[in-house]
């Protein structure tokens, strides 16, 4: 089934593309791919044409312009000279520097949040009492549309800036960036991710998105500056600053800089929840696949150190020293173990939320979907994004305007936890209950919604909120300002589950004492369990979250009926959204039917392989022809006679990229000669452009001398930003030149067989994260290459496997 | 250096043995290997004969006795087409069941951990209510030599009953099961310990060991009753009952059984300590390699479900039904947030307890090798080991009524938690302080040391109870009883860190005001951290025990600082015995310094090779060969004309381990027929057994009829206890039938190239669970085997890279 879909698929395609097009990595398919290749065949050609303004987009594509990151140490023989000239002590030192490193991300992340916990306090602090004095004044004597168009325009023009900075600068900061971090854990390459300029642009973003009034979080983006700091950190330098410290750098290389990401995200999960462990499940829910004790616990280390760097930043900042009383950006505050315990018999009803939570997030993400698609389509320039997320921002002030100014819900001040308490149409000495809701920013309206007392929201205000914020929350993400969905989530699920209490204890006359409190915490983890579908990691730091491990057991259970539920309908928020980037992203096992498929089925093939001794200008000509830009060639084995004669080497499953020539394939010479084409060795394109960079070869007719040495610490200077091709100029002599690679190639790539089904495939891929998994067959020769698109095109869909089309989008 | 060291320890061996020994997995080396080899070359083979009561043991060896679990699929044509029948819809059942096994093993958990509970606190407490009674009596008219012994002969023949179940009936129930399970996780093949009966001794032992006052704890010994709960249910049948359900059978394979027992460990910690989140962390931390969401996530259900049956059942049966209070057997006790804070102030003072508990640490797990070495040396028949148990039952009874009667420390009873206060030679209303740490069962004493109010006990009383604590602990810990070290370990660090805080305060004249209950904690946290050095998993346990999360950070720290310091002198006491047993137990990592190893240096060669259409006789030949006892065979390609001739086939790397034959080994016949023989697959020997039992064999003359089928069924239902070869009868006539292996071999091994470094080999080697892993050469060649002993056998010691002998002890 799966191979007749592949062929109506691929139809559209010439020739040329199907044969050669696959191989390698990243391949460019030149016509007939790109917009709507999985449609039907006909339209394909035409719908852009008729409305150039329309960006087309199918869920059922996968982009190739996503490179991997390669987890497969090249151990070639510099590589295992540097490591047998390290002895036990020196091991030790990079051990220690490990550490260093972790303590180091986890400091700089608490600070980074300490910085955004208190610009935004102030900042926001400034504009809600402004809006409010100028409420104050305008009640009395009439004429509250100038509060409203001050609320408006002060949120619309923070929110302005905060979106431009997004929009021009560094459009990868836009959102929470967990997708983002998600993907780059997984194996992903995502141009500009975690680089300094996307830290900057994200920590300023954040803080005029929450200034701005919008219905998003600052939680969110901590895990992305986490990520970016603990990159910039352990790689020693910082390409945006142009500056190497010349330090770390063992650890330029992909493994390693990964590890730290890890570590880097859990810092910031830890310090947005205070849920250090929380953090780390985080980090290995959504990144690691093979689990090391060792790193685990570095992990952990950066997180600890982050909540408790921010802890006492923030204690300071509040004057209580030593009191260590703010362990993340979010606090649930105290649930009281005694009063707030649960019986046995709520556990139903915690599973009854569950299931409204789930039903309530699948259709929030589906209607995020629908809006993302619209936004795909239409607001894919600059000026509307901004334009847009200006709007959104004058729309909620004025939606939370109008409810304030609506509701009659008056309560009286009583010690209150209510930071700017609007009067209004209130008595003296009460306040708009529905503003504590909406004037202020939505961390402290979730705490006052698990904590006020019993009596403090009227159901209507709960209700009419619930409702209202759900559409802005929707509405707001996936706009262009960077923001997190953790807290509106929260919000509303609060909102709704503190309703439901109260609705429990009216229905049941009372004889269910629900505390309301209980209540909005297990609608707030039902709601954003319903939306992001975490699982682990997310009761962990909910539980963390309060303080409490007693909650565990219902927040868990409410976290499970919802993903259940959920999944039912649609697929996560992050999951979502990875796909509609048609990023590909690997799972955790490949799709349970997929044993039909087989690793000849799976390849891409003809793969273009090099010789162990190769003509320089035989690997320009690979490396520079656009039309197959793949970043890993296999190392064959070369006949003396054929090297010699300067001849393009075909192995069965080799081809070359260039133009054909007499005697390359097919013929039965050639096919001889095929018996010694034994694979030797996997090869990078990054490694090859060093190599050409500092014109590592010999003539031909001083081929026994040795050619230049390189050192790793070459390598290891041009990572992670290997120049093009282009940028290389190889003369016409040195393109006669021969190129050793025996000592660069990595001589032991893994390989499978080619009855290798797929799921054996893509536990070796997905375990070791390899980047490329030569294919060979039973002599060890060459047949097929398989890399991260040929696995992650096979999924699950609603009538079985299905594959996504690949496409250049 | 380590090629030096191999030459050296296998100089004592005959030449056969050291070519065709070490193919294969598990190979009885003959002569000179087993005691002593790595010894120097004279004495081994005089030290057995000299001492025969002395059973030698040197910790640089390797056992080949134990053998490895498969956790890579075979993936042969049986499996993929049953997988490739098996729906969407199937599979989603499958996926169900999982999580219903899932359930049931949280359920019985906690159930079985409900009644070691009752069981335990009912029989101790008639025991101390007897013994205190005795006391009371005596206390007055004198003759508490009396009570003395009425209170040893308790215990000892309390303990008697434990050890003698253990020593006589399941040897393996021994201990806390802890290390076991680790080595199960990790892969090694422990005999019984996963059976039904090893379930009833170890329960029952652990209530008498409990009962009969030994410093033991009960929680240990969940994980692996947890365990073997998990792999029972999963299986559907019980071989020790004879009874199969018929139920689950999908799931009898090693992959699966491995998954099950994760959750049974995690769910066995779950109710030991209530510690769903510590489960499931110690299970990865422990056991996993490859961490999978789904898994993960059902560990935790079980988890979770585990600790919330304990908690409803004891809540039942402690009268307060909807009250769930009670956890995990031991519940530290509410730590009050408020009051036990910790400030900044105090963090170097939590590192120095970690110092101090990671040295007392290293102290208690060197004497007890020592101990251990002694034990393994002299004290191996049953009837010695029941006779030390008692031993020690009698001392530890008599070392706690010396102590109680000596101490003068008396405190006035006062609302009090004390169970069965002694009152002795203290006024009335008062007690004696040093009976409610002895005089009490440990989880007890922790808590009273944990929350009794500042002045309890006086200093001399909890000095001295260290002391005495600490030696008893070491001497129990690895007695032929069912009992854990956890509690023992607690009590001792909460002894000497209640110590501590008194000290600290009265040191400091009061101006650090230290709460004893606090430091006791941490001083209970470095002490255990010092003895078994878990790192994030127990870190989680201890958090959820208080049921706090504020004192992670300390906890942390403690841990991590007691680890180190620990590390520095000696490993942790469960990798101790780990070690002692000479299991192959493969690390996180290869040793640091192993790059300068290769596949090819590491590697068992020749392998013993078979021929895809093998000889019937030739296979039993091989499989009798109790020589050299393969679990795994490669299978080759056959030449037709050979097969017909009746040949052995043999490659460059492939050996036959019958009498040598004419043309089987380096005449250039065989050499150049060896061009085509490249590997096709691999076959395990419990599947050829399987085979050779259903008689799947066709005459020579008839090559052309089909074989008869088998189905997996037949495979699964031999799984896991497969017949021995020697119950196999096949006659004269079939040993001259043909055996067509294409069908049943895994056609799909991984595989090496001969370059490969050991830390490459080693990663996949562990990151898949494999059990075998060819290595070939360029053309796909086999060359050589790698298993976990060639891989367990580099170790990173004082003098860097050392390697360990092999041995069949």
């Amino acid at each position: 089934m799966a191979n007749v879909a592949k062929k109506v698929s691929w139809s559209g395609r010439d020739r040329d593309d199907d044969e050669d097009g696959r191989a390698g990595e990243t391949t460019p398919l030149l016509n007939g791919s790109g917009p709507g290749a999985a449609g039907s065949g006909r339209q394909e050609t035409e719908v852009p044409r008729q409305r150039p303004n329309e960006i087309p987009h199918n869920e059922k594509l996968l982009s190739l312009k996503y490179e991997s990151l390669d987890y497969d140490n090249s151990e070639n023989q510099l590589f295992l000279e540097e490591e047998r000239r390290i002895n036990h002590a020196a091991f030790r030192t990079v051990e220690i520097k490990r550490w260093v490193i972790c303590a180091m991300i986890g400091i700089l992340t608490g600070l980074v949040a300490c910085f955004i916990d208190i610009v935004v306090e102030n900042l926001a602090g400034l504009k809600y009492r402004v809006v409010k004095d100028n409420i104050d004044k305008f009640t009395t004597k009439g004429g509250l549309s100038f509060s409203l168009l001050l609320w408006a325009t002060l949120n619309a023009s923070v929110v302005m800036v905060g979106s431009l900075i997004v929009a021009f600068i560094e459009p990868v900061a836009a959102g929470s960036g967990i997708p983002q971090i998600k993907c780059y854990l997984n194996g992903v390459k995502i141009p500009h991710v975690v680089r300094l300029k996307t830290l900057v642009i994200k920590v300023c973003g954040v803080i005029l998105s929450v200034v701005g009034g919008l219905a998003v979080g600052k939680e969110g983006p901590m895990i992305h500056s986490g990520s970016v700091i603990a990159a910039g950190i352990s790689q020693g330098r910082s390409t945006s600053l142009k500056r190497d410290f010349k330090i770390f750098e063992y650890f330029r290389r992909d493994t390693e800089k990964r590890d730290f990401v890890s570590a880097g995200a859990a810092a910031g999960v830890s310090a947005a929840f205070g849920a250090p462990v929380g953090g780390v499940l985080f980090s290995l829910e959504e990144g690691a696949s093979f689990w090391n004790q060792f790193l685990t616990w570095r992990i952990f280390f950066a997180s600890m150190i982050s909540t408790f760097t921010l802890n006492s930043v923030l204690s300071v900042y509040h004057g209580n020293a030593w009191d260590l009383s703010s362990p993340g950006l979010i606090n649930f505050g105290r649930f009281d173990n005694e009063k707030m315990g649960y019986t046995i018999q709520e556990i139903p009803i915690f599973i009854f939320m569950g299931v409204v939570g789930g039903i309530l997030g699948a259709l929030f993400n589906a209607l995020n979907y629908w809006l993302t698609m619209f936004r795909i389509r239409y607001i894919h320039r600059p000026c509307l994004q901004v334009v847009e997320a200006m709007l959104v921002a004058a729309v909620t002030a004025t939606v939370g305007f109008v409810m304030i100014y609506c509701s009659r819900d008056c309560q009286p001040i009583q010690g209150s936890s209510v930071a700017y308490p609007l009067q209004l149409f209130c008595a003296d000495g009460e306040y708009n209950s529905m503003a504590t809701a909406f004037f202020n920013t939505p961390e402290k309206s979730v705490v006052n919604l698990f904590h006020d007392p019993p009596g403090s929201y009227n159901p209507m205000t709960l209700g009419m909120f619930t409702l209202m914020y759900f559409f802005l929350a929707c509405w707001t993400y996936g706009l262009t300002v960077s923001a997190g969905v953790f807290i509106p989530s929260l919000l509303i699920g609060a909102a709704w589950g503190r309703l439901f209490g109260i609705s429990l204890s009216y229905l049941t006359k009372g004889s269910i004492w629900a505390d309301p409190g209980k209540y909005a915490l297990m609608g707030a983890a039902a709601q954003l369990g319903g939306i992001v579908r975490m699982t682990l990691s997310l009761t962990v730091i909910m539980m963390e979250a309060t303080g409490n491990v007693t909650y565990g057991f219902p927040i868990m259970l409410v976290l499970m009926t919802a993903k259940i539920v959920g999944d039912y309908f649609v697929e996560g928020l992050y999951d979502m959204h990875i796909q509609l980037q048609s990023v590909p992203f690997l799972h955790w096992e490949a799709p349970v039917t997929s044993h039909s498929l087989t690793a000849r089925e799976v390849m891409s093939t003809p793969v273009t392989c090099l010789r162990r001794i190769e003509r320089v200008g035989t690997v320009v000509d690979i490396l520079s022809d656009t039309s197959s830009n793949h970043n890993g060639f296999p190392v064959v084995e070369s006949n003396p006679d054929t090297t010699q004669a300067g001849w393009v080497f075909l192995g069965r499953g080799c081809s070359w990229a260039g133009p054909p020539r007499a005697g390359c394939s097919g013929d039965p010479h050639t096919r001889r000669l095929l018996q010694v084409a034994g694979l030797r060795g996997l090869i990078l394109r990054s490694q090859l452009i060093v190599l050409l960079k500092h014109k590592v070869f010999v003539e031909r007719a001083n081929l026994s001398l040795v050619q230049r040495r390189l050192k790793l610490k070459d390598f290891r200077d041009a990572y992670p930003r290997f120049p093009p091709i282009q940028s290389i100029h190889v003369s016409q002599d040195e393109r006669e030149c021969m190129i050793d690679l025996s000592e660069f190639m990595n001589p032991s790539p893994y390989t499978v067989p080619q009855e290798a089904s797929l799921p054996r495939v893509f536990k070796l891929f997905r375990a070791l994260g390899l980047r490329h998994l030569v294919v060979v067959d039973n002599r060890n020769e060459v047949v097929g290459m398989v890399t991260r698109k040929d696995l992650a095109r096979y999924r699950l869909g609603k009538e079985g496997l299905e594959e996504l089309s690949l496409a250049q989008t």
